[in-house]
């Protein structure tokens, strides 16, 4: 399948420069991409990469960029304009067979008060509980388990064995990536002299509309209330949301970060790799953690945080940690010495 | 379903301060409570909430605090009682059926020379290999796979899509959550010359009773003895259990913790979020760490233990670490002027 | 099954010391072995165990060490020796039976355009989507799932429940464990006015020969290119790899670490637990990184290298971390004393 330079330019609203008609197959880096092939230029940094690059036509920002190009885009953001176009170059993401349009396993197992919309495809060896409701043009790969109680909304799609638990309500046109499990028990428990209580968790879990969740991602139920997922989130592969967590509109959180208990996340906000945020806290909009930063305390002003060390060889580190752990004797060191400075100071 | 105060007082050997016949229906925070609901106030600090709080009535620690209320239930732990009560407020968990008690789904497929006691809810797609063993009163979720030689104990819940690799051992009244993986096999190879040597992982797990387990957390089988978990253990979603780790008793571990190979863990400990523990480590019984520390050697003494370095805007941590890379030069510069200075105030 | 001790020796390069008829039914720790079991002495340091334990033989690295046992097998690398010898001694790793060599369940759903070879084994829910291949001689557990155009090379043996996306490319004689996932979408947005656009992942992953994947472990196909692993890679419980990642041939990458996109990770590293490695980095070959290292530039020398600070008991950490945040304040207070000493000390 092959699209006109053309046809291309008006879909992200960018200027052909050179032949409208040359024809694109495929998408590629400026490294990799050879004749009939898009590719961009994201940073203008990187622009001596125009020079070698075999690429059919290039995605550029500014047209001066273009000049040695036999064809370009000029369009704003190069990069958007890519991702907007990959939207023409995905082949079928379907799971099991491309010809399963509209139609409904016969090794899935659906409950007979379960409500399917029209336009579903449900794989084999999906099981949909009682009372579930799946909207129209919903996707359900292979293996997925949608329980009792359960609300999927119109367009959402699933790859194979995902889980959801009973009640979660799912939004509109959500992507939720294999091995993600939605609404398990939050980590609750009182002690006592019989060891620990379990608090049963009583909450579910809200998701909203255009969210994605990476895979083996999890997301706590509440355990009085819900936990919530905004809309337009964007989470990726083994985050982990515990319970009445509510992320804001927007944010995303990239793989392994891991959100402790009731706490806020605002909008537009962008957690790293790796971060960890504990308990309790409210982060607010426009939030940036960079990666594997421990957040143990509220963040109240927008900005970007950071915690931890940079990297050393670790005979280096190896002697840095030490003497972190006497940085404490050592600012006292600095003190003493700044009054017997300061003393012999006055006293000369 | 409704109760009265004065019976769920009785649950939780409180004692009713307003009308014991008074219902509730749910329990709820004290900020989102309305009428007919139970809350609770587990820190006295937040005492003034209860002036504001629309709830029908409020679990207390102190009688004083119950005076401006029109229902209480004085307890000596509300956070407890509320756990406590929080098993009748609980709806139905089943995944696929309300009435898919006592029942093995035609849609599971069960090796003949597994043994399935009486009591057991086995839901659609699960896999039962041979010599099983699940006693009386499980249930397990859809398309969970239990391997050959394994055992379960009474009244032990799986949720969907759980995998016992073959004879893995877990005890009665346990909770294991979807996307759970135990018995994997530990990460053992020897460095040969052509390359890692797989060393087969020849033990098993053994789960206590009364142990719960999170979303997605895997537990490795031991390379030639068992890894084991103790009874009463709490882990939480996302943790990864080493080959031939031990965990005592009543310990409980939070999400995306990691603890490696051969280290042992205590009784009554608590491990915070994001903690990773090295491997061959001993951790004596009552030790608690804090989120995200690394424990890079045993602890043999109780207490709180932690790592890392506080969150900060990037800005500034980034010039905090890069003055860690230079802080043994800072030692050496502390121990010059201390000289320095030193033969100053003698000469002066 | 035993094994005779000369026939054990001879697998291994090894010279028996005691007598060759010796029968070995199992292997075991110095400390647990018993009557018949083989042992081992990894390293020197722990030779005093040789004087307590009853194992029926050893495998040690130096003649001497043999003196007072009744039986040894002297060979160069003990622990290689018994890592190769765990092969003979595991039982059959067969999830739903040991009768289902050469058979493919009628519980499985598999496409009628896919293609399956001789001597596979497939377990029951298997699903294998349209034009998927399936070599000879591989082993697909309970509840996996192969989607479409999947290819998997001869002898690969995949535990239940993991899932392959669309277009996945396997070596031979890889392990893959439960609850793995493999090719879902990388992690790439592009920011616009209406919130995220999603760029579609295009490319795709392609795992070498004798990889082993631990369980949930996650492997994002790539954007335009793919994601690779290399021969040999060894990869442990629920790490992350995302997008165009490139993995060399025989690096092993322990628990829970994480590696973000586009990095290039070189051959024969060792990624310990909890490590990240944040995204268009270059890691040369040979680098070892210690345990939840935070990797924020490139590696371009062999060696180890590591980040964070060393556990403390909480109370002494709390000082240390904050006197971390004004570390920058102290170097300037050693620079501004440093000039005070110089001054005194010339003018005395």
């Amino acid at each position: 399948m092959s699209y006109r330079l053309g046809e291309l330019a008006e879909l992200v609203c960018g200027e052909v420069v050179g032949d409208p008609n040359y024809l694109i197959h495929s998408l590629s880096t400026l490294e990799a991409a050879s004749s009939g092939q898009l590719s961009f230029l994201a940073n203008p940094k990187y622009a001596n990469k125009l020079n070698s690059t075999k690429a059919g036509a290039v995605l550029v920002k500014d047209a001066f960029l273009a000049t040695n190009l036999d064809n370009a885009i000029v369009v704003g953001s190069p990069y958007l304009a890519l991702a907007t176009l990959t939207k023409k170059f995905e082949g079928d993401v379907s799971t099991f067979s491309t010809s399963d349009l509209n139609t409904v396993s016969k090794e899935a197992v659906i409950a007979d008060s379960a409500v399917i919309g029209e336009g579903c495809v449900i794989e084999p060896n999906v099981v949909v509980g009682e009372h579930a409701v799946i909207k129209n043009n919903c996707y359900l790969g292979a293996g997925t388990v949608v329980s009792r109680n359960v609300s999927i909304g119109e367009g959402t799609h699933t790859y194979p064995n995902v889980t959801f638990y009973h009640g979660v309500k799912v939004g509109k046109h959500c992507i939720i990536h294999s091995g993600v499990v939605i609404g398990s028990d939050g980590f609750g428990f009182a002690p006592s002299k019989e060891g620990w209580v379990k608090f049963h968790q009583l909450g579910s879990v809200i998701i909203k509309d255009n969210v994605e969740i990476g895979a083996n991602t999890t997301i706590d139920r509440g355990a009085l209330e819900n936990t919530e997922i905004g809309h337009g989130v964007k989470i990726d592969n083994q985050v982990q949301i515990a319970h009445n967590v509510v992320i804001g509109d927007n944010s995303a959180i990239a793989g392994c970060a891991a959100v402790a208990g009731s706490t806020s996340i605002g909008k537009n906000c962008t957690i790293a790799g790796g971060v960890g945020i504990i308990g309790h806290l409210t982060i607010t909009d426009n939030v940036h953690v960079t990666a594997m930063t421990l957040v143990s305390k509220s963040i109240l002003k927008s900005g970007s945080y950071s915690s931890g060390t940079g990297v050393d060889s670790t005979d280096k580190w190896r002697r840095s940690a030490a003497r972190f752990r006497r940085i404490d004797d050592m600012a006292k060191q600095i003190s003493e010495l700044e009054k017997q400075v300061k003393k012999l100071l006055t006293e000369g």
